[in-house]
């Protein structure tokens, strides 16, 4: 059925208001749900993170695999994508590690086989969203506060594919998107100092996450919780980071700190949605 | 008062059964309060602790510090020390910061002032025992399930004095206690498996602590849970480690470890109480 679609798709499916398909290789599940009738018509936001969701599992899944579920509004689509295919007999014995509660409970609902990293330490590939994508592939991750189980699912995959639409590219990492710090709760503002006093960190401005989740939507004058009981801090910088790897490195080594939002080194793709159509970078 | 009982302790203080007196420099606050009368009577485990723990307090703490009060059998008695002195007015104006509940209520019972990292990050001097110490002085710390707040609080202080037993030398860290690793809750069979496979931990055996409390003293079915609400892998070694240093940076850079019990290039002086005296190694 997938194939059957194939042509009608690459005919039809359109970015923006000019025909703006890419030359990245479309698979022949690429896309084929929304991709019908919608030549000339600019697609939505949702419609962009639809597409990248869906290419991410057409291009990088495939039966038998252990494959890590991202969190997110992006990381939603690639979880939908898996549910279908399974439901339709495309994929088989397929196991996946949620990142997170929500997106447990979506897989759970799309009756997506899960396993988790106690019984499963390897994955074959783990797809999910980001805050921040540098020229080296270096991520921001955590907006959502899920940043330690991301981390520790997505560290553990052969490949970790990452997708965005165009918005979250950036030239540095930092004034587009805060760098979120997992900290203990035991003594926080010191250890905020301490992370802020780094060299690596230099001009950050350390910034406590408040509300009733761990979001950085402030929804409350209480300090934001994380899954794992600890606190966030969002690191906000005017400038570039110069050395994301290093400052990567810096904090997670600092007394206090659990892990962080800085993803270096991690990403074996970024699958790209924008006006121009849809780009991977490798 | 102490300066008119120096010459008594001089003459008096003996450890063991012979003369063990140290050449160590002994000030006129050491050890008054049970050094008189103890020639020739071998001293008990306590009165050994007693001693390095006084001393340790004699020749660091001074009027107007920030002092770190580690936790412990051992602690404990510089803790006892600093509020004796506090309360003849030999020291003045100290506050100081607790590694623990246990030791804050000490502190407390005694009217020594407190204070928190979060209003005092630095420190003038800190003082805590350790479970064991190598010929680099580095430490291995955590049988008591304190280590992350113990860490937090020495790291930050200008002088870190270890007081010991000689019970706790070795030549090689690992055999003699294994060593702790604070972790977070979710997936921690993961997580265990990933610090285990470390080229830096070759070797090991990680054991999950149980117990109700997170003492490596298990008593209980239950996995053992820190005031931080982690987990803690002890890695029991049948070889002396072979770089401590890189073990160190190796387990606190795995995604999901809070922090471990090897406290490396911290120490500036160990004082160490044996049978054949007080000895302090720099």
């Amino acid at each position: 059925m997938r194939i059957q679609n194939l042509s009608t798709a690459l005919l039809t499916l359109s970015l923006g208001t000019v025909n703006a398909f890419s030359p990245v290789a479309i698979t022949s599940r690429q896309s084929t749900s929304f991709a019908l009738n919608m030549a000339e018509t600019a697609l939505t936001q949702d419609e962009l993170k639809k597409m990248v969701g869906y290419k991410a599992v057409d291009d990088y899944v495939k039966s038998g695999m252990v494959v890590g579920l991202g969190t997110g509004s992006t990381a939603y689509f690639a979880v939908e994508r898996v549910g279908n295919l399974l439901k339709s007999g495309e994929l088989k014995d397929i196991v996946c590690i949620p990142t997170s509660e929500r997106t447990k409970e979506q897989a759970l609902s799309l009756d997506i086989p899960l396993v988790t990293l106690d019984t499963h330490s390897k994955l074959d590939v783990a797809i999910d969203g980001a805050d921040e994508v540098d020229p080296s592939l270096n991520l921001v991750k955590g907006g959502g506060g899920a940043l330690l189980r991301e981390k520790m699912v997505e560290v553990m995959a052969d490949k970790f594919i990452v997708i965005v639409d165009e918005s979250k590219l950036c030239d540095g990492l930092g004034p587009g998107f805060p760098i979120p710090v997992e900290i203990t709760p035991f003594c926080h503002e010191h250890t905020m100092r301490q992370v802020a006093a780094l060299d690596s960190c230099a001009g950050c401005k350390p910034v406590l996450r408040m509300g009733s989740s761990s979001s950085n939507q402030p929804d409350g004058d209480d300090i934001a919780v994380t899954d794992n009981g600890n606190y966030i801090v969002d690191l906000h910088f005017e400038e570039a980071i110069k050395d994301a790897r290093k400052m990567a490195l810096d904090i997670k080594a600092v007394v206090g700190v659990v892990d962080h939002g800085l993803f270096c080194d991690m990403s074996t793709a970024v699958i790209i949605a924008g006006k121009d159509g849809i780009s991977v970078k490798k």
